[in-house]
């Protein structure tokens, strides 16, 4: 006999579990579609050669190959591989289908990625991504830049997992803000900034003795240390700190314009101004990014790290096409989140999508049971109902398990009467109604919400 | 640069197809749930030894394996390979996770499967799987097997693909039959079933000649063909065939049982009588399953073959654990029955998700476009809007290519007075509405249907 075991890495989740992610997973979509995103999906694998086109690096090293029995025995290499995200697949997707697709492609794609991470908690090999992105041809307006976080702001107000900010820089301006403190290498700038990452590990004091370590004079260490701290809720407070920026460069023009038409396009579409920030800050993927960078963090729960990030590029597709494809997107890591949400305590397992179950009392009562859960599926209730008779007590408690809502009797008597006993599983009280009345009555329980 | 290719043998979607298979995705899992089943979705790879329990066969030589650089490095066996079908991967779930779940287990999920089909037309390599099944712990009521064709009947009617027949058979009953008429071992059973199996391509004299051919006497061979050819549509005429069956075996006596369960369950459940049938000439998987078998087709569209079959299986995880799992399942390949459906026009692709487009006329005009989409999305309609004003022919045509139903337009003049303009693009005319209706209005419009 063989162990059946989960392969390792993956989260592997119980129905109530799966009914909390699947709400989460619904929510996002809800989002995504209400803000005029379209979906795809694309395939589980790409060919090895579209999707590592940059060879070597730890992408590479965590990619999983895939290959069929006979290209083993074959010894060829590895035709295909596994996503590890949905950006290069994005990338390839609107590369090939350029010309059937319309601009600006406002796409949203729920799938799982996969990684070799070394298994350690809270770190998945099999993961989903819920990414919304907009690809532009040739040019791409900064107001999407803008439209992005409302998106996100509506999915993490949905999701009800308390105050969130989503922290918004620009790489541009910080180029240009390092370069007019005497700093205007562009690896060199990258460094300052993976070290100024760190300021959320180490103190002020870490990241400075760093920085001069780093041979930066200790006046402009402080300085960019002042600007890292700078953090700014809301568009007005955002839009009046741009504006008092001395544009010292062309980086820095740029950077304050676009950054401007980010906060300007938050406030227009009405965004609640507590939940989004210009942040200095934000360093992280900013060698990767070419723009706008963004990150989103649960305020009362700062460990989570960022919960969404992304960001601007201004070429999406160039190891594919000639097109000039600028995108900005944003990806949330949903099995993550659930994850870390579940261990902080704020997502709860269930209810499952069962919401009535049928009792059978005995083998009489058989087909009302039925004629009842036909009814109540029809009204829209998700029911389930007893194969055959058995206890009253390890009906209900079989009911209680599934995560119904109500449990019904349709014993001798009600049959006599033409009635239907509710008992309601979370109220724990129960009541006859008419069968006519069931659907309603059974309605009104579900829609109350627990009791 | 690399060429982006699709890898072969998938259905990537266009956007407006993508929709309408997400339509019918969303159509099953409200079936799905509707009637008590509860999700769970599996990792996509599972370990090498847990998936592949019976070495050798189709299966194995088409089985995709998943290894990280280090393994292929290290010349290690493939420790992971990506499931093939759902089945395996529900029955190592159960074993492994069986006392935390509560009994009869009513599960769905939908996800791909991977499978190294040689590339041709409407086969694929990955493929959607819409699975039910429900497993018992040591014993599983037969009015589950009458349960699952009862929601199957209400996915197709609700995908409105035409009519459709639901065949049920058993394995059992066909077996004691043969019994009856002096085929008692078992795999002789098999092979004339196989044979009769060819019924629909071959002619009956074709089918009668290949069991002559086999060694089966003359006489059998017609009595046979005459059980093949037996159908009773609805549950009265199934259940007067069977009734009027001779209790030759214990075999028919025991199949005779089962499926009288199995269609006055679905005459209990109200199911509708016309797309359901006893059909004795069904005998695919009868090697397989080991009680109740299903196909179901289309009826005006008989070349596609069967959109959805399965069976009863006496014990699921015999080979992971030594409780005893009997279950009783239904499968829908839901990416191959949308291929098929595409390509009989019985499909069509689009609208998307998009049902309203703000236009943007001038720069004055952003801030009142971008209030309008905030309105329209808060009223729960999917909007979306236009980054940068541009000509209104234009943007009308973006606005169609997107699938939108409506454009609006809040030009100088409706901003003056307060109004919107109402373009409804599938009728072909427009509107003006004050601001304070105009989600109303829209509502209004995508809830009518194209006309």
């Amino acid at each position: 006999m063989i162990s059946p075991r989960t392969p390792p890495g993956v989260l592997e989740l119980l129905p109530p579990d799966q009914a909390a992610m699947r709400r989460m997973l619904d929510t996002v979509r809800r989002s995504y579609e209400r803000f005029g995103f379209v979906e795809i999906e694309t395939p589980v694998f790409e060919r090895t050669d579209v999707l590592l086109t940059k060879t070597g690096g730890d992408t590479e090293r965590q990619v999983y190959f895939v290959q069929s029995t006979g290209a083993i025995e074959n010894g060829s290499p590895p035709e295909m591989a596994l996503r590890f995200d949905l950006t290069v697949p994005l990338a390839r997707y609107v590369a090939e289908h350029q010309n059937d697709l319309t601009f600006p492609f406002k796409r949203y794609q729920i799938q799982r990625s996969y990684r070799g991470e070394r298994p350690q908690r809270g770190r998945f090999r099999e993961f989903y991504q819920c990414d919304i992105d907009v690809i532009g041809r040739e040019t791409l307006s900064f107001r999407h830049d803008g439209e992005l976080p409302a998106v996100i702001a509506a999915v993490f107000a949905d999701l009800g997992v308390g105050d969130f900010t989503i922290r918004i820089n620009s790489r541009t301006l910080m180029r240009g803000l390092l370069e007019s403190l005497g700093i205007d290498v562009e690896e060199r700038q990258a460094d300052i900034l993976r070290t100024v990452d760190k300021l959320d590990r180490l103190e002020r004091d870490g990241v400075a003795a760093a920085l001069r370590g780093d041979g930066v004079p200790a006046a402009v260490a402080e300085a960019i240390l002042d600007l890292a701290v700078v953090r700014r809720v809301g568009a007005t407070a955002a839009i009046a700190h741009l504006d008092a920026i001395p544009p010292a460069n062309d980086l820095v023009r740029q950077g304050v314009e676009e950054l401007t038409v980010v906060f300007s396009t938050l406030e227009a579409l009405g965004v609640d101004p507590s939940v989004y920030a210009l942040d200095l800050g934000v360093a992280r993927g900013l060698d990767y990014y070419t723009g706008t960078v963004y990150e989103t963090v649960l305020d009362d729960h700062p460990e989570i790290g960022s919960v969404c990030s992304g960001g601007r590029y201004e070429n999406l597709a160039g190891m594919y096409t000639s097109t000039k494809l600028p995108g900005v997107g944003l990806s949330i890591g949903l099995t993550r989140l659930f994850w870390q949400l579940r261990e902080a305590g704020l997502v709860a397992a269930g209810p499952t999508s069962v919401e009535a179950y049928v009792t059978v009392m005995d083998d009489d009562g058989v087909r009302a049971a039925m004629r009842l859960t036909t009814l109540l599926r029809e009204a829209g209730v998700n029911t389930d109902v007893a194969p055959e008779p058995a206890k009253l007590g390890k009906q209900m408690k079989h009911a209680d398990r599934l995560g119904a809502r109500v449990a019904l009797i349709v014993g001798e008597d009600e049959r006599a009467n033409g009635t239907v006993t509710v008992r309601d599983l979370a109220a724990n009280e129960q009541f006859e109604v008419a069968e006519r009345d069931v659907a309603e009555a059974v309605l009104t329980r579900i829609r109350s919400g627990a009791s």
